[in-house]
């Protein structure tokens, strides 16, 4: 069964303290109950003209829109944002209903 | 415990029968016993400004490098891919070791 799930990929901007950043938004993240599971990375694989300079990837799953409407109206969200916005220099974001072709073993 | 995660984001040229190429990729992807799990989805959702034109989201996981290299560089894969390249507008690609803070319950 798919999830509802919203990737977020991330350039931030010079000298933005990024491990600091992600600390606080796993922190955010973790207390916010309606998110099924969290995960991140920073690349470190792709060929630069694949990464087109983004370097970092957020996935959130939620068990439906419903939960992922209550995480992006949630307060401690909007909160957020207000320090992640401005440390972000290009992002992409997009938000669907999974299809999972092959779940984990 | 985390895995490794190859996420790939795509706008697709206008015309291309974006149905029957993905369910090439699932079947492509089915057939590699070296990749974990796969899902996919196409963006109902986010704002046109976040969406920065892409539609679709592919994320694989491995259990591990080794396991990526393998599926890169399998001839299905390889092959698979001088169809779906041809059918690109725009990607972008990211490969790394993912941080799992919140994993499905």
């Amino acid at each position: 069964m798919g999830t509802f799930n919203h990737y977020v990929i991330v350039k931030f901007n010079d000298g933005v303290a990024v491990e600091e950043l992600v600390q606080g938004l796993e922190k955010m993240i973790s207390g916010i109950e309606h998110v099924k599971s969290f995960e991140w990375g920073k690349d470190i694989e792709s060929h630069d003209m694949l990464r087109q300079g983004f370097t970092h990837a957020f996935l959130m799953t939620f068990n439906g829109k419903e939960d992922f409407n209550a995480f992006q109206n949630h307060p401690n969200h909007i909160e957020f944002s207000k320090i992640f916005s401005p440390a972000v220099d290009k992002i992409v974001v997009l938000d669907f209903p999974s299809n999972l072709v092959k779940a984990p073993a």
